[in-house]
């Protein structure tokens, strides 16, 4: 403790003196005594003194909170987070995927250098010794990971787990800084598209069984959106920031799209004017045919290639029944700097659920078109498991993301206003008794429901009143009620209630669990 | 990017400075200028300085693993951890728990003063700016905060969710730094023991069913220890300390325990002597009533309450038709300082399963009575979310923990030495093909299939060999094979293959849903 209070004294005499000094910078090399050893002691020890200083300069009071972003699920949530996952899980398992974890912390390097200017949002730990640490940004990287580590080159895999990043949050849109992702993937060398179109297949399967309202799936290729860039001119080491400016045109009109490419990215106001002709197509198959005609993206050999992928693809789903939802649009950029082909991501095309149902009512479709925001997306990415390989061994890969908050924020919207209740147990039958000093008998009773496999329930006291017993059922959804009594004993037989139309019947003992099996199997 | 250059030199001239400076030590409060963001912008440069240095003083090399402490799952682990979760859900869900979810990070000050010496092992998050965060330790403490901070006074609910401790990794015994917990916990103010008592049933029906072998449940109280102690005249504030060298006897032979307390935790030799003949005691609810008569441990009313409520317990296990596992154990301690009254452990009583499965064989039971280690884990906790609340309001609660890591490592070892095979996928048929250019072919008939919710499969190639089709059943388990050849599409039947048997029968095309269900409904 000693050694600490001189030390800080010495550390803050430079920090205060530098506010008020100039000096000339030198390079950090010139200061060849200095080690991360003794860098870790400086941060932890400042870490110390900040603690001891109360943490927020004494304006110390405890706060009853979830971290910036974050939330809580209640029983309710969890039961619809559970119907959601569900869903998905069983669309997963119908296309025969397997499923892995990975831990939610990675060594920090294997992070870098994947995410572009994202990078930023990346949660660190802190350096407690050891290694350095981060939470996971997403659940790809982790999987590429996954697959170099164990050589794996070919698997079809899911994974739900949370992921992390320090955004700003915006949290009635579903926007959390800890939220779900629900990845499918397919990892091998395969014949082209065949996966790819699997992937949309999911994509238009999960969202039509949830029942969220329309919704379209964009496609489009890296490949093209390069070949394009270059014909229309933009240099080569443009072409990532001017692929993040095309990104915004589902949030920003044109025009504002156009300046930005021109002002602030430098871009011709000639080559934006082609890039925002091509930008504004969307089709399907014969589109991608045409502009395997058109005069100027046809001499990219990259774009070809992509277009005729593109044609491929629609082949394919036109088997798969799904070209209804699908549209190929150049304007689809995605953020990611991993992708390498196909890219896609999905929409729902309605405004929300409270608008979607009065709409229903009234038949207006005003509102039809005004986009909520994706719900999915994803693409090819055939390079990232080759950068944690020490050979740099590719194993292509192409996958989806279901981006499972927004759906909740749906579906609990959904639930609220549906008149519908939502259970959050699965009891079948309370075991409970209109009068005293029958608690042993309850107690006896539901543990010869248990050792059968009934879901039951009793009250905690010794006493409990007949009322608040039934309170419980009707508050819970209980839908049977076994009741016990003194006569109930002495003959034998428990008296079933159904708890919705209060009907009562005595059963005899010996019939009680396959009375209560036959009345609840249909729920 | 030059400040930074500018305001490291500054620092270290400081650091380097002091290593060979003596000063006098000034007490932190004469330095009323330095300010708490003064020390987070200083240690996010000093930080910033040691990324640029290289993170490790330059011996710096990529390293393709998972963080210390933690794994993947790969499918088979997974499939197998999906079993042990079902049977331990089902369980909560039979016994009407809800659930409910908590983020992967709390606040720091949540967990702080929660967890006495274990404190240490929590990870913290890097200070990035805004709030202090730290991983979560436990799910009960952050179940305790949601409890306060929603002014929940009643709830049965469970949770499983990972857990995270900077604990000495020993993986191969299922320790982990990355572990789940499954969770179970009453919150409510209930007649005595009746919850306690359901806890209990949970563990005695989860172990049964998971079929790991014999095991035993230790039960005692905190309120009998305490009450104990004092008897044997430990001094007050020695109780949690002389708690925790009880809490060894499960790994330590009772000389090396007396050998602590009395020269390490300075007890007289007589009240170790005292401690020692009650903590070597085990029993039933017979125990408790002799030590309810007891002319010394009667004397302190803590212990009466403690043992009149093992008696009640003991009452109710009865009922619940459990005794034969349950054991009140006067030697169980348990580490956490939250909990308040009873308090258990489960533990297998034989070696592993390695062994187990050869003794079934020759009848030996030589190991039988190992410990392999706790397993379970609870008790009450009549505090904690008092720790919450504003006003302190107490919410008395009791539950319980699975330990599944040892679990799993159990079930893994026992799937490796079983002849059946692990399935990591539910697929029920593969769409094949004899022939060349059938894709198209395969790819609708797996459309329909999918439509109609079977669980199948196409090789994502275009012309795949029939053997290798036929081999990736075998290999993952798919019990059928729909295979597509000129003659079969001539004739509008599909040749149903059975893989195990190697049977062929040509199916209508219209029949084919239906036979398909059929033949899969066993599985």
């Amino acid at each position: 403790m000693n050694m600490l209070g001189m030390f800080c004294v010495r550390t803050f005499s430079g920090l205060v003196g530098f506010r008020t000094a100039t000096c000339v910078v030198r390079p950090l090399h010139s200061f060849p005594g200095i080690t991360v050893a003794q860098i870790d002691e400086e941060v932890a020890k400042l870490l110390e003194l900040k603690a001891r200083l109360g943490g927020d300069d004494g304006k110390h009071q405890f706060v009853l909170k979830t971290a910036k972003g974050t939330r809580d699920y209640n029983p309710k949530q969890m039961a619809i987070r559970e119907k959601v996952f569900n869903t998905i899980i069983n669309c997963f398992k119908r296309h025969g995927a397997e499923t892995i974890d990975t831990p939610v912390f990675e060594l920090k390097e294997t992070l870098t250098g994947k995410y572009g200017e994202d990078s930023k949002l990346i949660y660190d730990l802190k350096d407690q010794g050891g290694e350095l640490l981060s939470l996971r940004y997403d659940l790809t990287v982790p999987f590429a990971r996954y697959l170099a580590m164990n050589k794996i080159t070919n698997i079809k895999r899911y994974h739900i787990a949370k992921v992390y990043r320090r955004d700003n949050p915006a949290m009635t849109r579903g926007r959390y800084r800890e939220f779900y992702q629900c990845d499918f993937d397919i990892a091998g060398q395969y014949d082209a598209m065949i996966p790819d179109a699997e992937c949309l297949r999911i994509v238009h399967e999960i969202l039509s069984e949830l029942d969220l309202g329309d919704f379209r799936i964009k496609v489009n290729d890296r490949r093209i959106l390069d070949g394009m860039f270059a014909v229309c001119g933009v240099p080569d080491d443009k072409f990532r920031t001017i692929c993040s400016t095309v990104d915004k045109l589902d949030k920003m009109p044109w025009e504002d799209v156009k300046k930005e490419m021109v002002n602030e990215k430098g871009l011709s106001e000639e080559a934006a004017e082609q890039i925002g002709e091509y930008v504004s197509m969307q089709g399907g198959k014969t589109l991608a045919e045409r502009l395997l005609q058109d005069h100027k993206i046809s001499q990219s050999k990259q774009a070809c290639a992509g277009l005729s992928d593109i044609k491929l693809l629609f082949s394919y789903l036109e088997l798969f029944h799904i070209t209804d939802k699908v549209v190929f649009d150049l304007s689809l950029a995605r953020g990611l700097d991993y992708y390498t082909g196909v890219i896609y991501e999905a929409l729902l095309t309605q405004a929300g659920v409270a608008q979607i149902s009065t709409e229903a009512q009234n038949g207006a479709t005003s509102e039809e078109n005004v986009s909520v925001g994706s719900v999915a997306g994803g693409g090819r990415y055939d390079g990232l498991v080759g950068m944690f390989d020490p050979k740099g061994r590719k194993v292509p890969c192409v996958g989806v993301s279901i981006g499972i908050e927004r759906i909740f924020s749906i579906m609990e919207q959904k639930a609220e206003s549906s008149a519908e209740k939502v259970r959050t147990t699965e009891v079948q039958v309370m075991v409970a008794s209109a009068q005293k000093n029958l608690l042993e008998e309850r107690l006896k009773l539901v543990t010869e429901l248990w050792n059968a496999g009934i879901k039951a329930e009793v009250m905690y006291k010794k006493n409990p009143k007949l009322l608040s017993q039934l309170q419980h059922c009707e508050e819970s959804g209980i839908p049977l009620v076994a009741i016990l009594g003194e006569q109930e004993l002495k003959d034998g037989v428990v008296k079933l209630r159904v708890v919705a139309t209060r009907e009562e019947a005595d059963i005899a003992r010996d019939h009680l669990i396959g009375e209560i099996r036959r009345r609840t199997s249909e729920a």
